[in-house]
């Protein structure tokens, strides 16, 4: 008998810290989390604070993935670079096999692949920029599972490529009615009210739609909500919508694991 | 019957230019070496010129070998930084690993690690900091090689620690009566006449010895022989000496290639 | 009487090496140009090779101005980066600044802004970025000069702003009947032949305009010309020019000169 | 009459945060200290941040250092780097002139030059390394001080070169009966209870001695205190120290700060 009616993966941004600096509570948050964003030191990340990290995951037992970003440290991986193909694909396949050997050193590995930033957003709808990424880890390994925005034309050119992939939601963002994000210049765009969002994304888990913002119901498909963990308050609104989802029987699992049933 | 009475690995360092800047001919070098030290993006190297190279290793048969550094760029890591050995662990995880990844979009595979410049020079005696570059390489892959400098005592801490350790010598370097390399602060540090240190390069594999810098015979175990090409000179004198080695019956091959007869 | 029936200045992108990897011979330019270009750190140059470019400046008198950058080392500032507004002008600010420094120390000082690559080319037309780059200039030095691409609305914002401003013709590359270059995406971009680029430039001097790709006569105010060194072909085309320049009567010299008969 | 019958300067490492990365609470030091040593890039510090710590320093009126390091953000400058004289030379101009740039943005000067992390500790002693530092200042500005270890052998070396010294006691440091630091490996190194630190500094400026570490009495020279504000408890501390000084008579004032009465 399945018990999973329903279940979701919750990822988040970890391994965020650099040198001297730190950025979120990773210990926190692989307490609440199914899948683990892990910097590559490309954006943010050194290697002895992305190798903590990965022992940590390991140690919780949250699946692993590949933040890989702009080479833009200075700029946290957060503005646009207009970065030539060939750059990006090997770019990607650096990132990619620095995380494979921190991972192999903390007894886990790498499973999927969530670019960050301004790479994601890029790429989401870029299609020059979307198959180099596409390519490079084809080129380091075809078995990696992609992370991408729900309803964005990224998905049908990874999966067209031959990459398995997985749609994305976001917990703390607005939707309008046709699916995309409220732009960050529009009201609405962030939502801060952890039981709000936390219902949100129950409905989202059970029902397939959240509310956009005029109210109307869209349809959003997605097998993982990335949460955020990067204040206080961001790790109390994960730790909220996972007890939500618990607690109404939605289990909480990383898309990497087969369902109950399957071999 | 074996025709190799005797036999010598080349090595080279190689994927060292960075962004615009060139540095080094490797498509010259990795016809005459028969192993390449590849840059790993600290010291020097970008993702797609290291690519570059290890795709053009592929195609020549070259093994390939991680040339980890300190994080220098700056200083082509060239400069002495007490860096903590937790962090030296990290560094060479996420080079090697980077390396193999990109080796293995380039259809080929990491054999061993050199580490280059400051960092070569004070592991050979500075048993932290080498303890932990051999763990790094024992927490990623305990089967790869140490290249390591003739006589010195890393040689001994890493075959304590489990790993396959090569010695090498230097072709341009002078020698102490001792075995040791002439610093570069006296006179002698730097041969530059190409058959001279060729005919040094055959007397030190078919008789296991070099003059030292005093004219006494220094015997030097090393399996490989580290030749530069840096410069249109530096060239020339590696192309001198396999020539002279293999007029002389003396096979170049890969310390990694079985001996003919061998499994 | 005044000799100088015409004068042109000359300038180039100097002080690019970085670290261990070497970019242009500075020395040689320097004896061509009136103006140099220095790298301030962000594309290229470390703070030691500036130092040394401009101490070679000062000794052939030639005029210094800040080649500011987008920071993007890796990508020597050839990507466009979309930066935030506040993030240019303290990166202008910051950029100058170092300059300025290595300038006092060397004996010279910063006549000028000339921004380099992407940025060079963004800031041309794009107002917001144009803006910021302006603003960061007259918060540090208000007297300095802005070099732009002639044509280019850039010229009219920052004389609105307040700031003297050089147009500059490019030596080596073709021009559109509207007087924009050629893409380089197109045939013609790019001009090789040393006699027909310093007669190019020796009527644009004298008759203020061009050959276009189509053969049209192309009208061009420009006070200078920008040579490229980072060849020794490039370097032979510059010593062409100024050659060809002299010989016709006309005197290359710094835009920051003052005219004969001037206070 | 001078109501000041003791006065000293409270410095602190401001300007620390790195791109998405937060460091100390400098608006809060600022309304405590009289000086702010601030970063200049190479170990912390972007221009942005830079800026913004410079402006809310020209607004509290508290005087502004330059916080050379050595150029390595990933460990923050506290790693001891072998760097050649020409390059710390060239370095410390660098540095020195973008702060002084950023400076003249913000309607403030850069007054004195306070190396940190590890370049502090090692030219403290260390006489090739400090003697680049002392030579990189004098290009730039002679007329800069330099904030030294009180009771270091650096305080001749530069005074000898021309430069007006400050030496600086560490309010939250142990002593030995030398007037050295308790060595971070030993147990008294750091200090903790503010109340304490805050006697013992008032004790430094009124007596000119602090209880080493074995108790007895140890003589400092320092017309500087430098406090940290790195965490919550670090600012609480720095305010405690500043509250009982001025509690007790001693102002807290700039050494650059001309005394009552003189011109």
């Amino acid at each position: 008998m399945n018990v999973d009616l329903h279940h979701i993966d919750l990822n988040s941004d970890l391994g965020e810290s650099f040198g001297a600096w730190r950025m979120g509570d990773d210990e926190a948050m692989l307490a609440i989390v199914s899948s683990a964003n892990v910097a590559c030191g490309f954006h943010a990340g050194d290697p002895t604070g992305i190798l903590a990290t990965l022992r940590a995951a390991t140690a919780k037992g949250v699946t692993v993935g590949a933040h890989i970003a702009y080479p833009d440290l200075g700029g946290f991986g957060r503005r646009n670079m207009d970065v030539a193909s060939e750059d990006l694909i090997a770019d990607t396949i650096y990132q990619i096999g620095a995380l494979k050997g921190l991972a192999t050193a903390a007894g886990t590995r790498v499973s999927y692949v969530k670019p960050h930033g301004a790479l994601y957003n890029t790429i989401a709808k870029d299609r020059r920029q979307a198959e180099a990424i596409i390519e490079g880890i084809r080129q380091i390994d075809p078995g990696l599972t992609l992370v991408a925005l729900a309803g964005s034309p990224l998905i049908g050119w990874a999966r067209a490529a031959g990459l398995a992939v997985v749609a994305e939601a976001f917990a703390d963002r607005g939707y309008m009615p046709d699916g995309s994000l409220v732009s960050r210049r529009e009201p609405g765009a962030v939502l801060h009210e952890p039981k709000e969002v936390a219902a949100r994304m129950l409905r989202l888990v059970t029902e397939g739609t959240v509310p956009a913002i005029d109210g109307s119901a869209v349809r959003i498909e997605a097998d993982s909500i990335c949460v955020h963990g990067d204040s206080p308050g961001a790790v109390t609104m994960a730790r909220e919508i996972r007890a939500l989802l618990e607690r109404s029987g939605v289990a909480v699992r990383s898309f990497m694991t087969p369902a109950d049933g399957e071999p």
